[in-house]
């Protein structure tokens, strides 16, 4: 698949000017663009760029809001429940983890569940917005249904990410970014795009079969939980899964289980829904609300560098450190330009000719 | 393996007893007791009365201090550091999600973080500790290394257990108490007794290489994290790990990675431990800081009835809901008592001859 390279300067230019073109703020627009090509930054291209126009579909759709009144609903001095008001969860998801920093500056630790919101691109951008804080971050999300729980052929839970992000002295952050599935849906879509068989233990049939057909979820298929089937751990990846689901949109309001809002704006939204738009959870907690940062940071740093330095299995080079790749992706990212797939950058300059934006 | 069955209030009369005798006061007698039979009476039976000599060395070796000062080093509104001073876990882990109680009362969530402790039985204990409140509980431990992260051959991590428990209204609460690695090392142990070969994916030997012999870890191999290798999502039950290890180890100054104290008292200490004792963190987040309690149970009823109620693949009745199973035993064990190997049976025999304790 042929690639093209663009400077992060030029893809938040143009995905900022995009933002603006369906009525976002300034504000708002930069914030969402930021937020979304983080993930291009950090190597998960399914989530940055290549979506922008679903968002934008999302928008066309009226199922989300360009213009939202972010408020809070209710609060407690280490707890909030935010109301995205349908907007972009690039937008709703920032405002939602600042209020968590600002409550965990206060009372040491702090906790917001957000309903009607809408997918918010990757869970480390947010998580992360805590370490410039001396904070631990944590962001998770759920998502429309595409997983089956353990024995169940019904696809009931989304990938539904946890990010936890923990600041270090010397060395970098940890940044454990996890959908609570086998794989990603993203890799999924690689291997559909190649056609190429997955591995088992990623997806099963209709049936409830593992499969090995990327292609398997259109027939009725599902992504498993973390663990692949029930001798593997599958229901530790369910329960995982669960908890992210519940903590987003149970605690908040917002639709959960197979009643979340899909992505692609052709399918149809789910019948009896018992919340409002996507949920979300966001946790800040402030080092020093448990012991000196600078103490917690030296041991972080020796932490990280016994992991890096364990004796591997022979053909690997080194443990890593949950983080590294990505982190590893952005600054090879940020030197050379991010490479987007032809066929995303034809979507880019579709959507540019469609709101007379000057392309890339 | 033949079993005799023994009454819940047979089994702790005589473990309050054995703890009396090492010096426990009655009231922590009574409070390790309850913890550590609640193992066997969820059907956890690696957890429970079978390690009851194990505390015992423990304690002979001066590992375990039977009248320790358990104190607040540190606290903020919603945030606290438990000193456990080298008691039991059983007995410094119900004080601590105590104090996370206490605090959730007053600013909607409470979060503590714990050194200078020793194993705390399991999870879903402390956890559950939160529900009769209308709040969600949290409890995580590390313990002694014996998971290898992803592309290592050394052993840096501990099973490192993870539980979630959650009230709902007519429906029994959801508990999800996982260790986040493949299998339990307790699953492991039945197939060691048993001399029956691990389904791949478990354990790998000391080169790294995928095993399915059961005894592997005494020769230098290791549990593999959730998800069992790179391809099936290791990386991610190695990152769930180490969460757990760095809330509970490095938030409060106890021991981590490969430092943490080993359980069996003729194990040596490792050399240049880092912290104090082992480490857990605590959770308590009361659900009206987030929506009336009522609301937020009506849904998680609702949750939990379209779970269970799952089409579910050929062969299998229905989709269980994390804490199923634990709740079945221990109903049946309640009724019908508790099965003991006959091997944990001369275990407690002998405790009760040395100890002057009448046999149960």
């Amino acid at each position: 698949m042929p690639e093209q390279l663009f400077s992060y300067q030029q893809l938040s230019q143009f995905v900022t000017a995009v933002f603006k073109k369906i009525g976002c703020s300034d504000k708002h627009a930069a914030t969402a663009a930021e937020a979304l090509i983080s993930a291009d930054l950090r190597g998960i291209d399914s989530h940055g760029v290549a979506r922008l126009s679903g968002y934008v579909r999302l928008w066309e759709a009226k199922r989300v809001n360009a213009t939202p009144e972010v408020k809070v609903v209710h609060e407690t001095p280490s707890t909030g429940v935010v109301d995205g008001d349908s907007g972009l969860g690039l937008v709703v998801a920032p405002f939602a983890m600042q209020l968590a920093i600002d409550k965990a500056k206060n009372v040491g630790t702090g906790w917001v569940s957000v309903r009607h919101s809408n997918h918010f691109g990757i869970a480390g951008y947010h998580a992360m917005m805590a370490l410039p804080h001396d904070m631990i971050g944590i962001a998770m999300t759920n998502a429309s249904a595409l997983v089956a729980p353990t024995f169940s052929i019904e696809r009931l839970l989304g990938t539904n990410p946890i990010c936890v992000a923990i600041p270090a002295g010397n060395e970098p952050p940890f940044v454990a970014d996890l959908a609570t599935t086998t794989a990603a849906n993203g890799k999924l879509e690689i291997l559909q795009r190649k056609n190429q068989e997955a591995p088992e233990g990623w997806i099963q049939d209709k049936e409830g079969h593992s499969s090995t057909n990327p292609h398997e979820l259109k027939g009725g298929g599902a992504l498993l939980p973390l663990g692949g089937d029930r001798e593997h751990g599958s229901h530790k990846g369910y329960a995982l899964g669960a908890v992210v689901d519940i903590f987003s949109a149970i605690l908040s309001g917002a639709n959960y289980g197979p009643w979340v809002p899909p992505f692609p704006a052709y399918v149809p939204m789910p019948e009896n829904m018992p919340g409002k738009g996507i949920g979300h959870f966001f946790g800040a907690m402030r080092i020093d609300a448990f012991r000196p940062a600078e103490e917690f940071k030296g041991h972080m740093d020796q932490w990280i560098q016994r992991f890096r330095n364990a004796k591997t299995v022979q053909g690997q080079e080194r443990v890593l450190i949950p983080g590294d790749p990505e982190r590893e992706a952005e600054k090879e990212r940020r030197e050379k330009g991010i490479p987007l797939l032809s066929a995303v950058v034809k979507d880019l300059k579709e959507l540019g000719e469609r709101f007379g934006i000057p392309s890339m």
